[in-house]
């Protein structure tokens, strides 16, 4: 709906207007479709979690929820190492990035995104007049730390990159935070189980870091809707304070209670996080041997490019064939490249079949 | 915590130091006791909501859920006599009400609240820089429609009103959306189904009206968390634009399943919401009997102030019997009143005993 020139326009605040919402990957309605396109793990949720979600379907859900996820917050902080006042959880990691950037990224000078990363961040900046400065990736699609040494109002970018996966080492991480001694640097972790060293461990040492993961990769989760960070007390303060004059109670129990016991279930974790990094090895070789190149994803995706054929044709061709990938079009560096989740095994065997009879 | 004095507080962006948060009524995790204070129903949710609810525990959970909440909207606008395009869904009526001051109420003019009301919303005008202008209730502590002519940014108040319970009539809503015919006016419904009259039905005359709902109170789900608006599409439009800028997943696939099938399931909810207001009555004619006056609550509440006795005093020494209401002291108009929630028929009994000692 464009109201621009309507007369009903006037009842939009003003900002509302200058807004460009984040576009979701397609969540097709359409059953049999092998859906590679928004990253969700081709394992079902931890049994214990879900057992623990039916646990909660009863009379107690009349009762509004813990508002401070309390039980949680200790789980996890025994879990990474910390304490329950350095843990925030949010309705999905998207919604504790919205907090992150009103609550401590707000500071009136740009801050530093890469160019080619997750695309809410622009949108957040634009939610919260933020200034960005997008600082390029380097030529083969890696991010360079020391890009990030300007004067800035906070730097954000994932560990690792989306939609490249690639990796940043821990000692890069350091060297970024050192150089922004003053400012907030937030480091997205969404895919860091698939073969990353997590930053939460240098939380104690920089009281700059903020951590943020999520249940909906790695814990098999998305349609649960949980996301945490990870920081100092003083940076976690800012993040209630702000959540508590939004939204008392984001987490409903069944939330609460299912991301306990998926966190607790440290067995089943590991091993759908092996299966998910094996197939991504195993695809990856496939690929190659069709003609595609790719960045060195250390996520649950590939992100690939062909030799001959375009990423648009190849994307609409395996449409066809009922296939989804991501064709991400949001800068010209990128779009002959497509962002395949990691699938089954039968999935990943199905698309690998399809581009054969394609290419 | 303070950091205003320490070096910390140079990673919070400046609105963080300003925040009042909202505080929530306690959520006691000892068991036992009789909660009487944070108005959640004493019926238990639809056993078709839970059975719906339960059928989304499984593989599901692995992937996003829609969103657009497509098949929620759809159930709701059915079910109220609109379109979908003119249904709002989100995490909690709270977070409906947090987007709706972002995307309606933000003018650069003072929006008008009750002096008496909801207290998040003075939280929320702190969070997005909205002013304020609070209009006092009259001396019956009642809203008097005709005060809210001056010019403004907007206007919102619940009805019925918390935490009077106090009801406006049709025509009383009817005069102030025609008077205001210019500037957004939320009417937020949270206890309208124990006995109020839904403005839903204007919102094809009017395209300045939003109302909000909850499935909290009337719907016994406080826990699920979930919340609605209703309005003309230009209005929703608004709202979409900042949630699809802020999270695009607010409602878990169990949210959505569990809301649908505890709207269809009309005769429990009205078994539900007669007998909540029977009780009402029931204790209302108890409390008088014991020297207590009260507002003309139609909300699942009563408040109520004693003849000799203070309030302060009465929750106290309640709370020493197991028993918690709600002592407000937001305004010095009020703070001789207390806020009772409706329990069940024996926790009210409980509460009458205890009050016929205490007295």
């Amino acid at each position: 709906m464009n109201l621009s020139n309507t007369d009903l326009s006037r009842f939009w605040s003003p900002k509302v207007h200058e807004l460009s919402p984040y576009v979701p990957g397609e969540q097709p309605k359409i059953s049999n479709l092998v859906k590679l396109n928004t990253n969700e793990n081709p394992y079902s949720p931890s049994p214990k979690a879900l057992a623990a979600m039916e646990e909660q379907l009863g009379d107690l859900l009349r009762l509004y929820p813990d508002p401070n996820a309390t039980a949680l917050r200790q789980c996890l902080a025994s879990y990474i190492g910390l304490t329950a006042d350095q843990v925030f959880v949010g309705n999905g990691s998207d919604e504790v990035l919205a907090h992150t950037f009103q609550a401590l990224l707000q500071h009136g000078q740009p801050i530093l995104i890469p160019d080619i990363s997750y695309s809410f961040y622009p949108v957040y900046c634009g939610l919260y007049s933020i200034e960005k400065c997008e600082v390029p990736l380097s030529e083969d699609l890696t991010i360079n730390v020391s890009d990030y040494q300007q004067p800035n109002g906070g730097v954000i970018l994932p560990n690792p990159n989306a939609p490249t996966g690639e990796l940043l080492s821990l000692d890069s991480i350091r060297q970024l935070l050192t150089a922004n001694a003053n400012r907030v640097v937030v480091i997205d972790e969404a895919y860091i189980d698939f073969g990353g060293q997590s930053a939460t461990q240098l939380v104690p040492e920089f009281d700059n870091l903020l951590v943020v993961q999520t249940l909906s990769k790695s814990r098999s989760l998305a349609g649960l809707r949980v996301g945490f960070a990870f920081g100092q007390a003083h940076l976690i303060e800012a993040l209630e304070r702000v959540k508590n004059s939004f939204n008392s109670y984001p987490l409903s129990h069944e939330a609460q209670a299912g991301a306990i016991a998926a966190i607790e279930d440290e067995d089943y974790f590991q091993y759908t996080c092996q299966a998910n990094i094996a197939q991504r090895e195993k695809l990856a070789g496939q690929l190659q041997a069709l003609g595609f190149s790719m960045t060195n994803s250390h996520a649950n995706f590939l992100f690939v490019t062909h030799e001959t054929a375009s990423a648009k044709d190849i994307c609409a061709a395996l449409r066809l064939t009922g296939i989804i990938v991501r064709h991400l079009t949001s800068s010209p560096r990128i779009d002959n490249y497509l962002r395949i989740s990691i699938g089954s095994a039968s999935e990943c065997e199905l698309l690998v079949q399809a581009l054969k009879e394609l290419l």
